[in-house]
């Protein structure tokens, strides 16, 4: 048995732009792609995943690439009635989106895991690789702020992200297990390495390192372990990375990634734009690999994906579903 | 005080036009709407009412007239979504409807009695009358059929009322109460009128007088009781109840309903196509009164809630806000 499965750790938009690149050149069976459920949250009834739900339609092709988040061909006709009938208006809930708030929560309520549920759906949707919640269990990303603690989603959404952070902690990770997907690809024999995928290291992937054992396995998994930085010469690519990650108290740039990260990951994908800062990546005991970081089209996802794999020695389906390719 | 308070009972789409009538000629202040709720359900997790729906939408002008059902400028975005996640499509879910639900269905998880959430609700949408559910306890109409019983929604929507119905019974009734605002109605000191809706006698009535002690304060009621019949000509206006009332051995036309609502009503309000019935109604202890009943525009709503008024001796506006005047 080839030790070729790979396991990728993802939050929302970015981190699911490099998933669908790791799904463009992997056979399905040889990806399981873990996803943060710490933003999770109730909203008028319906029990929301957001980051499941971007990757979902990210992988599914239904992402609406303009606007950066949900489904394409959107409309909001249930978002206006909603208005009119009383209800919260902060989180913007879309008609074809509705669908997979609705369908989820029937089927939490019935009794169904998330595990089940988010394979079913996403199996439903035309996804091959295993895609599996971080844990079936409830786990609650809060953002301490000067202005009190708030839940991630008004943190995020309703306060877009205005408030200064001082802390974050995730309510119930010490009680939650991993959910059986993830603690079986931790374990598998066949494992050739760990993704890291960009996203936000403090709101999406410290959630799943919060996990009860999930860190400890990880620091002493001994196959290639990749990140690939969300900060690009000193910038978030997307989101409240970097203002965070400075009101955190951290260095917002590439080495401020790799020291988050230390001794859980042996390679750090950086841009071109960070090269000079390979040194100081040695310097804390990591590979900086250097590759086109900056995902706007889905050539790029594939070639960041490809570059990613290739830096963990695994190898990828000969012919890249690329365009442009003759 | 003058004893010129109505009550209306009313099932879905033709009571809730002589509703929507009485609505028009009389002040708010002197109408209370007490609406099925036997038809009430669950699906994909979501409570829905849907004669309190129809009775909402149209007294908020929010109704279809062309379709019937439901809400205009509707659109199915959720609903072609669910259909993908496999989640049932034999209910229909417009998109702007399913705002409707998703609040109701928030409320009442949250603790609020159905009364109040559709106080609320009717009131957003501008809805001058007390909108009042019969009961806050749950009654669901069972259909007894060749088939077997048949939920109500299941026998009305999925099968098309194509089963043979045999009988039926409304689960719940004999422990549920009539709600506070129908209970304080029926006892009002200032009540002027009863008035049943042109609904389904068997279907849409029959709910309210099985809830304890309604059929019997309503045989008792000393003021004008009038039901417009939801029957013309042998034929039902909408809806199955002629091919219902068949099966279940009542007479398919007038006399049919006026044996069905003996000694609970004293004027039936018939269509001039049934003027040669009226003898026979008299037979059957009540007075038959002829007033165009089948109401196809506003006006024609209005007209009849104008003529059972005036059978049940209660005056109404002057100026009647119908078109065509001047």
């Amino acid at each position: 048995m080839s030790a070729n499965h790979v396991l990728a750790l993802c939050g929302g938009v970015g981190g699911a732009k490099l998933a669908a690149g790791l799904a463009a050149v992997l056979p399905p069976e040889q990806l399981t792609i873990v996803v943060n459920t710490g933003d999770d949250f109730e909203h008028i009834g319906l029990s929301i995943s957001p980051d499941i739900d971007t990757v979902v339609y990210t992988l599914s092709g239904l992402s609406d690439q303009v606007r950066g988040w949900g489904v394409a061909d959107e409309s909001w006709q249930a978002m206006a009635q909603l208005g009119r009938l009383g209800e919260a208006q902060w989180f913007q809930l879309g008609d074809r989106d509705l669908a997979m708030h609705l369908a989820r929560t029937r089927r939490l309520r019935a009794g169904e895991t998330l595990s089940a549920i988010t394979a079913s759906l996403a199996g439903r949707l035309g996804i091959g690789p295993a895609l599996v919640p971080m844990s079936d269990d409830p786990v609650r990303t809060k953002v301490s702020t000067a202005d009190g603690e708030l839940d991630f989603q008004r943190y995020f959404v309703a306060e877009q992200c205005r408030p200064v952070a001082r802390g974050i902690r995730f309510d119930g990770a010490e009680a939650a297990r991993p959910s059986p997907g993830f603690a079986a690809a931790l374990e598998r024999g066949d494992l050739g390495a760990l993704i890291v995928c960009p996203s936000n290291p403090y709101l999406s992937i410290d959630p799943l390192l919060a996990l009860p054992g999930v860190r400890e396995r990880i620091a002493g998994l001994a196959v290639p372990r990749v990140a690939v930085s969300p900060i690009v010469a000193g910038q978030a690519i997307k989101g409240p990375t970097a203002k965070l990650m400075s009101e955190l108290g951290a260095d917002v740039d590439v080495t401020g990634v790799a020291r988050h990260y230390r001794g859980l990951i042996d390679i750090l994908i950086v841009d071109e734009a960070d090269r000079a800062s390979a040194a100081q990546i040695a310097d804390l005991g990591m590979t900086a690999v250097v590759a086109p970081s900056v995902m706007r089209s889905d050539a790029d996802r594939v070639a960041l994906a490809a570059a990613t794999l290739a830096a963990a020695a695994i190898e990828i389906r000969e012919e890249l579903p690329t365009a442009g390719r003759e």
